[in-house]
């Protein structure tokens, strides 16, 4: 049985990789899964139909026979529980792996995503000049914590894991501020990242399904 | 070995148990297993010491003999592994339940926390009046989503579990707001979680820890 995933038929970004079923695509390749793709447009995400599968409309889903999940980090660590490669066997790495998701998620995405949220949404607005240096010191702050943690390490905890996989999508999603450029220790862990083969297949597995609805 | 947690030594919300200690004070008495609070001041938590066990300078953290961990929902994650009464025993039915652990912080507490924080720091910036309505809209759109997928049920799977528990804290946030008040399923599915004695047991501590404070 080949797991189906779900990802967006005209993604925003164009094929940067920045949509959450890269996370997804990332961690099946690591583990060597091979998986179905559904494209879904914006209108038919917010149908009944989809909405069964992800209660707030979003991609990306996951089926599995019986099972159906959303949220890209359920997804990430469903599959690590269940293939070898993603989390250490020691079960404190484990855990400690785990909690780099958590925080990733958490920590680091929101304000990353509050940054972001305003330049897309908010650039026209009267506030916009006065309110985005505060939004952006706020990444800096956990920037400057995550790469004091990091310490020069080539991953955050460890070996390679779900945590570093969580962590190195988030992060990509800076690539349009600059900020990353100022912290040239962080730039190079999303570069690892990057440079993992199955990050590699990932990517172009997402590139493809862009540049062929720009070709239809 | 009882573990140790880190909490507030004198919380922000006077004892209303929205900091996120209370997450991991509910997770530790739904599954019974006593544990150690070691209070932080905001000054302590920028402190190399505490920043060694949560490399953002928050709390909660969680130590047990040689694990320390950071992050609410990966300490909860941790707990619900390890004991019986936060996860289900069916594989998929534990995957969903997960998948609403990741949901109520990733997908509720996101705009949660921006209208959180638009309240508390921005409320003498000149756009706060016309960037209000827009910040209440993004949650509405989430609690909307949620009450449809609740559907009247007790809880948003099945049994109560640790997506419950992460769930009911992250709503709770919003009662300064009124927002809950217009979804009245959402204000009663928060008030069925408060109802439940390990959260009654939960609310007490963190309370007493504020109450003793003001005393002192």
């Amino acid at each position: 049985m080949i797991p189906t995933i779900t990802a967006f038929a005209n993604s925003p970004d164009r094929g940067k990789g920045q949509a959450r079923d890269m996370r997804v695509r990332w961690a099946l390749e690591e583990v060597g899964q091979p998986y179905d793709v559904r494209l879904v447009s914006f209108a038919e995400m917010k149908q009944p139909a989809h909405l069964a599968l992800h209660p707030f409309g979003q991609i990306p889903t996951y089926e599995d026979g019986d099972l159906a999940l959303f949220e890209s980090g359920a997804i990430v660590l469903h599959l690590a529980e269940r293939h070898a490669g993603l989390l250490p066997d020691d079960a404190n790495a484990r855990s400690r792996a785990i909690a780099w998701m958590f925080a990733a998620l958490s920590t680091l995405e929101r304000p990353i995503v509050e940054l972001g949220m305003a330049m897309l949404f908010e650039r026209d607005r009267s506030w916009y000049a006065e309110r985005l240096p505060m939004l952006r010191d706020r990444v800096r702050t956990r920037l400057g914590e995550l790469s004091r943690r990091l310490g020069g390490a080539d991953w955050l905890d460890g070996g390679f894991s779900a945590g570093d996989l969580m962590m190195v999508t988030v992060l990509r999603r800076l690539h349009t501020s600059g900020l990353l450029d100022e912290y040239p220790d962080l730039a190079a862990y999303v570069v690892r990242g990057e440079s993992r083969p199955a990050f590699r297949r990932a990517f172009d597995a997402q590139l493809a399904v862009f540049t062929a609805a720009s070709r239809s």
